[in-house]
């Protein structure tokens, strides 16, 4: 038997960090500016642990194009490195400096915020650079050093004669990568990954005007004056404490993260928390509506303050993506799938952690100012339903604050409802009937005809609202859900009281056959019913449970399979005591009295938005007849 | 000046490998297979090229799961592996045996499929097996090896007793993979990656019932057998030549690809092309239907035949997203961004292809059979239509196929519309005005109205034909679209006639009057017309221009900024010489005349669909009144 070690040589490796270290080669420009931060965050914290007898100052970062020459520069005021560290960080490839640092100052260095890990990002200067030179020279007294490495694993390192501290990286862009020396897509690319990172980062200059002095002359000419431009904000509001940030902070925050954005959100939810992970961020409630448009202005995730994907799939609860802000957090693994995150103990944490702290933030707004949140219901409502829909704890903490409005603008929770419906709405079985409309206007008829009765009627118009009633039902064995024109209200909330029909049975049965000689039988079926002589002759109505198992299998997960391709089959209530259906009984000219029926069944198919096309242009026309 | 190599050490490598080699863990399976696949091809072309004198029979792959033993075995039959082999393919990490053997078997392997590339796919084994063990057997005449490795970078290596050709893979699954000893998640993962592989891959056995005899007797009870259970078809229609295929291997090969998709695919589109690039493929047109849900069934990527994803946005043109199939092409670069991608020109290229291919296949199936195209044309025109605004290159092909259909389904090419509309539809400026409706039934009062002036009406009701009809006007000068409901017909075709208003200027003036003081003026503008007499007495128009804007806006990109959120505003034409008008001018009570104006709108506003709510309640008890 022999043994020995797996061998790995750099002339294998290297072609592959150039080519694939990151699916996406501008990656690079975040990297380098990581390591400068790093190794200013590195001086900040000798300095503040006194093992470094310099003045910290207020470093800066600096990026810099030079066209001409093809080159760009990353230029740090941290650390800096001796030949020796460079010999030892740079020449060793997957050697983290960071990770060592942390380790050797991990009493104090826990909270500096430092980002690397790997010890691999250097590298991806390869990606797009043909030849990467760094001039470095260390906080400690020890001269500069000058590295240059032209991307075969071949290097040179000589002495430099840099003066001030700090580190400057000389990308030659490669000729395939000539993008990365245009000025607009290094702007883009800083205002991308670097927005809110902690060290003040130069990007050119510009023009700022003066104030105007107290004693400025009447004729003053207002002056200006080259100053740095700096294109990040190294303090963003979620590294703050709650306490410290007022509303107008976080609104100001929220116009920094969405430029394009002009609405103002609703409201925020200040994240922060230390154990057992480390997270902070701030989540906004934007206007919604009820349609789920494209989402250009996502939630973005944060890892020390640098900007990692604005896909947070599996770290965000589904029902929270459509909500936008920032989620900061050194304790998400990256290089993991989604369904490896979903599966991850350390996200499954955060997620519930957010779903909690957005249910507590919803039950303390509705508790502080109920109208307010009353009049944002109707822009937040899509969100909260699907989370009862798809999270069962926050369903369970729903109860406190989510609403059912009704078609007045009445807001009830689901308890207020049962309380305030219980004594007119139960019917003789005992049950709890609520009823609803899926929209005023189409189903205004019936909603007058139960308002009349003295009923509430709810309007829930979300497009799962169906899936949603039904999970309620099920919670709520004492309560039913029926939409207002399933059939006609005397029968939704039956009681004992009954109509005695004006006519016969002889005449009923006439009445009927009147009736279905006229009528499409496989779409309409008539219903006799001796209501009060007051109400509609004839009512279209289409029944609950078919409805509403249409429209789960419409909107996907649930119902009956293949219920949504169904055909729509009405019930045609006809009211016996009504004096048309006396007309229609009395009238013996056949043609006359089938005209009447079908004039009745237009009307009744216009209260259910069920009269169209040429029926409707016939029946327009016949009634403009009329009139002329 | 000091100069040197880039040192990598195995140690500061190893961990970042068997953590970060890939995204997903679950790829192990698919690069242990891929390996093994390799392996087999190899044999294969070494016995078709003579260098390796054995027999190749039918290797098949082998995956088996030892649950109690923790392990997952990888075998296969292929070319297996010296000692000297193992040192020199395994030890050393990241060099590819696959790319040497290309390189030396160039002239002659260029086809031969294999897959590897960069040599680690191996020691992803490492991201869930704490330990490997490779236990292999040339095809050459010397002894077994057997290879062990526990993670760290050590290994040892020893002559083993196996006697059959080919490599054995043995992963200990560490503890926090055992999901991958689990049937079937293996199951799902083969069928996920694997499925099409070149090379049989067995998982199990199961049951087959043998044929019953010729000579079976009566009282013949039917006998099973076990056998392997091969998991994949190593010859899946795409990699066959489209002459070698009918219409039902097409159809059989799209449920293979899709087993929950029931329904029968429209057509389809084989791609098969060696230069520039190499492709191929076979895409299929689903019914789609004019809504665009959310989509499961998606084009899969391959490379020789090994799944890769099925996300292929920036592949394969936007617009064609929707439809479903394979495309296998070993040329598309991976560890690429989206937007590295979309900038990649080999990439662009396949893009094109595809487009120019879709292109003419519609062109060849309008042209074989016309009929069967017009049939299909609803469920694939969303896809075409998005297409002609989207791909200027299929927007020029797109005149050759594209119909135009008319309320009474028939089917014009563009310039057959011209050619048809020109003599009819031509205007007194000599504009073609061609009309349409975006829906039938919702506009059948104005299509009636136009059908009688023995105009055509094209049903153009696509979410996005805004953008497309003021596309083709910006192309075609002469032809204006206008939407049959935008204003009455005869003003929008003028003629030179002109019809006699029956009024005089002061019975305008006071009609005008009597109209204004009943409506909204804010919503309706009053616009007396002399009409023919039978023409409807009130009609409710939408200008063409700002109602186009509306709906560019709402689906947008386009139209003019904010118009989507402007208020809805109409024309009321009242047409002077209805015996309406006249009823309505000589009636001399103030009350009665409000009444019929009221009326006659509430009518108008029906054929519009604008009478709604409480309206339209109030108006239907009105009119059972009437009839009672």
């Amino acid at each position: 038997m022999t043994t020995g070690k797996i061998n790995v040589s750099v002339e294998n490796i290297f072609p592959l960090i150039k080519k694939f270290l990151y699916n996406d080669h501008e990656i690079f420009l975040r990297e380098l500016i990581s390591n400068g931060t790093d190794a200013t965050l590195k001086l900040k914290h000798l300095t503040n642990i006194g093992e470094a007898k310099v003045e910290y100052g207020n470093p800066i970062l600096e990026v810099k194009i030079d066209k001409e020459g093809k080159k760009l520069h990353i230029i740090d005021q941290g650390i800096g490195m001796t030949s020796e560290e460079v010999e030892k960080y740079i020449n060793q490839l997957a050697f983290s400096g960071a990770e060592e640092f942390l380790e050797k100052y991990k009493d104090t260095a826990k909270d500096s915020g430092i980002i690397g890990h790997f010890g691999l990002g250097f590298y991806s200067a390869f990606m797009v650079a043909s030849k990467v030179e760094i001039i470095t020279k260390s906080y400690k007294d020890e001269p500069a050093a000058h590295w240059i490495c032209d991307g075969s694993p071949e290097f040179s390192l000589e002495p430099a004669d840099k003066t001030t501290r700090g580190t400057e990286i000389i990308l030659h862009i490669a000729e395939d990568s000539l993008e990365f020396l245009e000025e607009h897509k290094i702007k883009e690319l800083l205002n991308k990954y670097n927005k809110f990172m902690p060290i003040p980062i130069k990007f050119g200059t510009k023009t700022e005007t003066l104030p105007k002095p107290e004693d400025a002359p009447e004729d003053y000419v207002s002056e200006t004056v080259e100053v740095d431009n700096i294109i990040n904000n190294p303090n963003p509001a979620w590294t703050k404490q709650p306490t410290d940030l007022n509303e107008e902070d976080y609104k100001t925050f929220y116009h920094e993260l969405y430029p394009m954005q002009f609405e103002e959100p609703l409201f925020n939810i200040h994240l922060n928390v230390d154990y057992p992970f480390n997270l902070t961020g701030i989540l906004y409630f934007p206007k919604l509506g009820s349609d789920m448009q494209i989402q250009k202005d996502k939630i973005q995730l944060y890892q020390n303050q640098v900007f990692v994907t604005d896909n947070v799939e599996g770290i965000v609860p589904e029902f929270l993506m459509m909500l936008r802000g920032v989620v900061d957090s050194p304790d998400i693994p990256l290089n993991v799938s989604r369904s490896g995150l979903q599966a991850d103990g350390a996200v499954k944490k955060i997620s519930n952690y957010i779903t909690r702290k957005v249910a507590d933030k919803l039950k303390s707004l509705f508790n502080e100012n109920r109208a307010d949140f009353e009049s944002k219901w109707n822009d937040i409502k899509i969100v909260l339903e699907y989370g009862m829909l798809s999270e069962d704890k926050f369903y369970e903490k729903a109860g406190a604050f989510v609403l059912y409005p009704t078609v007045n603008d009445k807001y009830f929770t689901l308890d207020e409802l049962k309380e305030n419906l219980k004594d007119t709405q139960t019917d003789k079985d005992g049950k709890l009937v609520i009823l609803y409309a899926g929209n005023k206007e189409a189903q205004h008829a019936y909603i007058e005809t139960a308002e009349e009765k003295g009923y509430q009627v709810l309007l829930l118009d979300s497009p799962i609202i169906s899936h949603l009633i039904q999970k309620i039902e099920n919670d709520n064995k004492d309560v039913t859900f029926v939409r207002v024109d399933s059939d006609h209200i005397d029968n939704l909330i039956k009681k004992d009281e009954t109509t005695i029909s004006k006519l016969s049975e002889d005449e009923q049965t006439n009445l009927k056959t009147a009736v279905e000689s006229v009528i499409n039988k496989q779409t309409y079926t008539v219903q006799l019913e001796s209501l009060d002589s007051q109400a509609a002759p004839f009512i279209i109505t289409q029944p609950e449970f078919m409805r509403r198992m249409k429209e789960m299998s419409q909107t996907g997960g649930g119902g009956m399979f293949g219920m949504g391709n169904m055909p729509e089959m009405y019930n045609l209530v006809v009211n016996t005591n009504s004096p048309l259906a006396s007309t229609i009984l009395s009238t013996e000219d056949k043609t006359t009295q089938e005209s009447l029926v079908k004039q009745a069944l237009d009307l009744a198919k216009l209260s259910q938005n069920l009269l169209k096309g040429e029926a409707l242009t016939a029946f327009v026309k016949r009634s403009f007849d009329l009139i002329k």
